[in-house]
């Protein structure tokens, strides 16, 4: 019997939005692989680092922070490979995800490269969309709502199109497009309606209404709200860290 | 000092898929507040019925199933001022709400109720969004995915529109659009991309391609999947309860 891969969601950032199920699995797993970036530490062991088990096999998928896919695609093969050996062997294995694995995870390069081959179990977590909502105490959606969940990086006419049809929206990978996403936003007389939360429920988080955010450009964990909905409420004008 | 009311998410129904902060909030809860329909049983209490501490005053929010809106009103003012005198005696209120509370959830009313006067804290929780994924074992959105969130009672044209122009669609609130809902995809060919699961996490789910759905209308906890994305993976043709 091979073993079971599983991918665990540790929610955004803040360990006690962990679920139950993923404090369950971490605590007693044999076998746990995180993504790392070669800059630094891995933001997903450090979420879960209380209760990864003393030795326990770990392994790290190292990612090199590049444009190019190469790289990327190389670690991810590697990965498959050490992960295959042991689920081959019959080990479980459980696969630490920032937020939900399947929530523009990067959980997915591995799901795709062994789902055909092993039995995968995802157990979902809390997501930065609605850990953002929360940071910024303003309702995402209700009712008959139509939700639209972006990249900041479309191109600007794509982008006014989608916001005006949808009620609500969340802006992903603004980073460097902020300045340009604030001018849309002018534009289009929703800047009193957005608000920025950098790294949502994490130790440093930051929350902002988009008008008053003061950098150019946004950390790689930050999301923009922007609500439309019945109600129409704008964000408190006292909104800040 | 006025106690605080917490908006509680407890996720997608499975009593594990609850936060750790939602488990002790609630496990130390003095005052607890849930929906509940007047046909039967609270599915929020029942999440959390094992850890409701003995002795806890609950208040029960009790909404008739009915179309019009002003019964609902009238129940959740009563609600809010029950809540109000808790809060303003300094007792805290823990509010439970299935998935998440700012999304799509009954909470926002009575956040509208008392936001201004007193202070509130959310818990983010998962959502049916991801738990649905998750039983259907398919990434739903990564790299630059565009994601919308939609009720399926939006009129054919509509709906055509905004699933042409997303990778990855979910569609809420399907229930008696279902017939209507299945033809429009088959006429846009997306039928063999598209999932329904019914109750996601909970005790009675069921995971069906939505072309093998056995029935002409879905539950209220239902959600149909529809992918695109990069891959264009299809469902597994094997894909059942």
């Amino acid at each position: 019997m091979s073993g079971t891969l599983y991918g665990v969601g540790l929610g955004p950032g803040d360990p006690e939005l962990m679920t139950l199920k993923a404090h369950r699995l971490i605590s007693n797993a044999k076998v746990i692989c995180y993504p790392a970036a070669d800059s630094g530490p891995s933001l997903a062991r450090s979420i879960a680092a209380d209760i990864i088990p003393k030795g326990a096999l770990e392994i790290s998928v190292v990612l090199p922070m590049r444009e190019s896919r190469q790289p990327a695609k190389d670690v991810y093969d590697q990965a498959a490979d050490a992960l295959s050996l042991q689920l081959e062997s019959g080990q479980d294995v459980v696969t630490l995800c920032e937020g939900d694995p399947f929530f523009y995870g990067s959980f997915m390069y591995l799901f795709e490269r062994l789902s055909q081959r092993f039995a995968v179990e995802i157990v979902p977590g809390v997501t930065s969309l609605t850990a953002c909502a929360a940071a910024l105490n303003r309702p995402l959606t209700s009712r008959m709502d139509t939700l639209a969940v972006l990249p900041g990086t479309l191109p600007d006419a794509d982008l006014r199109h989608r916001i005006e049809n949808a009620q609500s929206i969340a802006l992903m990978k603004v980073g460097r497009h902020l300045e340009r996403v604030k001018t849309l936003l002018e534009d289009m007389q929703l800047i009193d309606n957005a608000g920025i939360v950098e790294r949502a429920s994490q130790a440093n988080q930051t929350v902002h209404r988009l008008a008053d955010y003061p950098h150019a450009t946004a950390p790689y964990f930050s999301m923009v709200l922007i609500y439309k909905g019945d109600e129409a409420w704008t964000l408190p004008r006292s909104l800040s860290s």
